[in-house]
């Protein structure tokens, strides 16, 4: 069966029971989200954070403290996911498979938007996206662009990038412009040096992708600002999801989509 | 000299020194807001409140734990609003031309988006507005729409109302579109009752105004909800101000206008 055609139910089984690949091409026509739990006493730092950088840090769902499923995803937080990373005082120390030994019972989740959810409607548009062609992760930078602090969390806005033809940047500007509350429009078209990006082929998060002659390199809002941020800040305890291994939600793509 | 002309500086001078008036048609082209300040151990919650309904409660600015001030409002939250209301135990128990004595160190001053803001692009756009017409406060009213709750927050949603000659609604429907952040497009248009208000000649908030002939009352979520969630909730300690006396604040209402 190909992935696309999974349920959100179906592919949860699949990552329940061991399996750490990127989420890109899954599911069609179900929402993706980034993951970030935090202690509780820094929930509010974190959707301080979140309301201040909307267009990185798109609030889906949150969770109750301690509990591993929301309103928009009926799965086990904990296990349901095909890849996590575990952070203390600032650094990644470990990447799991679940973290059901690690979820502290004052962990409060965020589930965060995801530009995976608008890949359909670029393709439907006829906007080719390299990294689901050669079946690898999305590339992600961490670039030079502040993101607005509060007294606790401050970082650099994390992009995914899609090389894009020329003749095609506009319709794909358009088209992920009407899902907003999945980072919607890019950040930046063209230049990566002036994101502070140096090298295209050495993301910080994920695959890199070919870039051809004619394309330009789109840089999207991601997801994965969040995980920066507690990096950057030294939060002392978080979980989040692998980059590019999403936790697939109970919700449909075309719910995020305006007019 | 016209109120309409006073800069917000000017404005808060004039509440500061005891003028508690209604603040519509004030400071032509700045925003005005809805204070909402909590003690530090319920922000999250009230933060969480807002991000779940953010069309009744858009949050403009957030400020530290016990500073009366914040980036967009360079004034005394304390002092410059025309007039306050006190909120203990789920009751509002004095209304206060200052909060001076009442701001303890760990209230955390919410701004939130005020319909005022976009009654200038109304009248621009050929739209009357009944209030300012007549010199008297908006008419609010409680609701029987309930807000999305979180654990410790629930209320229904307070809405502003404006009679609009019927071939003005859609004018009034699109230019108030236009400004998302400062509670955009009505939530209601016409029979009052089915959204619960059972007499528009007594609003819960405000004035009551004429509804003539051929004219359809249009209902706009209002930024005193979160002071009803204040009191439905039995919320301990709140400031909020008194309803249509509001901040005027640093930044043009421009600045909440989306193409």
């Amino acid at each position: 069966m190909d992935v696309a055609d999974l349920s959100p139910a179906q592919a949860r089984e699949r990552f329940r029971t061991g399996e750490r690949v990127p989420t890109a091409g899954w599911c069609r026509s179900w929402t993706q989200a980034n993951l970030i739990a935090v202690p509780s006493e820094l929930r509010y730092e974190l959707l301080l954070f979140a309301h201040r950088n909307p267009q990185a840090c798109p609030v889906l769902d949150v969770g109750e403290p301690g509990v591993w499923s929301t309103e928009l995803f009926s799965g086990d937080l904990r296990t349901d996911l095909p890849g996590y990373r575990l952070y203390r005082d600032g650094r990644a120390v470990a990447d799991l498979d679940d973290v059901v030994a690690e979820w502290r019972a004052d962990l409060v989740p965020f589930l965060i938007g995801c530009s995976f959810t608008f890949e359909r409607a670029l393709l439907a548009a006829g906007v080719p996206v390299r990294h689901l062609e050669a079946g690898t992760n999305v590339p992600m930078y961490v670039t030079s662009i502040p993101c607005e602090s509060t007294g606790s969390l401050a970082g650099p806005l994390v992009v995914s990038m899609r090389p894009v033809p020329e003749e095609l940047v506009a319709t794909a500007v358009e088209v992920s412009g009407r899902y907003p509350s999945v980072h919607g429009a890019p950040v930046h078209t063209g230049d990566p040096a002036a994101i502070g990006v140096e090298n295209l082929a050495a993301p910080d998060y994920g695959d890199p992708v070919e870039v051809r002659a004619g394309e330009v390199p789109l840089f999207w809002a991601c997801g994965v600002t969040p995980q920066q941020a507690v990096l950057a800040s030294g939060v002392p305890y978080a979980i989040g999801h692998l980059p590019g291994h999403m936790a697939i939600m109970d919700v449909r793509d075309d719910h995020y989509r305006v007019a």
